[in-house]
């Protein structure tokens, strides 16, 4: 679940609301960029038992900003697919020190499936296709490369954001990604609880159907 | 100036070290992501007649990201040229409404030349050249950019940053940038006062000498 568009006392009460049905919690990069990364600490240290992707969308410095992303206690952090080798390169150094995470934003790369071949053979952990939330009212949906990418990759895992919904959840969970992010569809509701619960239920469902077969 | 990698309390110390030399402080990302967008506002309350120079590199959420730019009383926030146009617009759209300024950075922009027409479009007040921090390495600076992007653009005004430093000044005054965006140059120095000395000293020279001609 991300939180992006939210007040510190906003994002303690989703996350009392919502915490034990989550796996990952991210503080999304405007909420960062509102906070610092003094928001990532206090949310790891008031859920240690929840993996915190801090959303830094890494563009350049990526040693020292990824050194600042680990010292405020993040799991896994981002850096954009659109940066220099170098950057991502510098990020994952730092992560497998300490044995955490480097997740790559595909937003806005514009020859995905060259872009992916690449950044896999760097040693980050997960490639993330994602729609950017400026663009989700044109239709656009991370659906289609998820598909791409899980065809080309040989090493990363895989995740989708970009206006993840109850109502699209199922073609994605098809495509059997390692992670799904949900920032508006479950923080947007009035009953934030039972929308994760909603989501669930159909992860389940899908899980089952695949176990059938 | 940019202030990137420091505390509080060193920012502090060198602005007032410098302060009335300097015609714009820039808060550098890994700065406002340490801190959170509270250390622009306070930089900007200390020091009024400063223009402040946000660096969010925003890559999406342009209305809410440069929204809390411009309310932590940025004077020009950044936005990355490898965002969706609609990221770009839509940030260009807050500044107007309130007369502050859009500044794109074209770090790590495949196609410079094609991406700078389009986006001199969009009524953006900066393109800035910019060498990544992470490349600086391999010799490259972006005084060939400045060049080319010099040739294009019909409306926006010209910012130049990555490495900047007394020895390389020269040539870029030349080009005649709008904006000369200086970091370690300064920053790293023991003596501060004295590297920006050097450098409008430069500036000046320059200056001299076009009027002679």
């Amino acid at each position: 679940m991300a939180l992006d568009f939210t007040s510190v006392e906003d994002a303690e009460s989703i996350l009392r609301e919502v915490w034990d049905l989550i796996d990952i919690v991210e503080v999304g990069t405007p909420f960062i960029i509102k906070e610092g990364l003094g928001i990532v600490e206090k949310i790891k240290k008031e859920y240690p038992k929840l993996t915190v992707l801090s959303d830094l969308k890494i563009m350049d410095a990526g040693e020292h900003e990824s050194k600042a992303a680990f010292e405020s206690k993040a799991d896994i952090i981002t850096v954009l697919g659109v940066s220099d080798n170098a950057t991502i390169i510098a990020a994952v150094t730092q992560a497998k020190k300490i044995n955490k995470e480097v997740m790559v934003d595909m937003i806005c790369v514009e020859d995905l499936e060259k872009r992916v071949a690449e950044i896999d053979k760097l040693g980050v952990d997960y490639i993330c296709v994602h729609t950017a939330f400026d663009v989700q009212a044109t239709g656009k949906n991370p659906l289609e490369e998820l598909q791409k990418v899980k065809k080309i990759l040989k090493n990363a895992k895989t995740a989708v954001a970009g206006g993840v919904k109850v109502e699209t959840l199922r073609p994605i969970i098809k495509e059997d990604p390692d992670i799904i992010i949900v920032g508006g569809a479950i923080t947007g509701q009035k009953d934030k609880r039972s929308a994760v619960l909603k989501m669930k239920e159909i992860m389940k469902q899908a899980e089952e159907q695949k176990n059938e077969y």
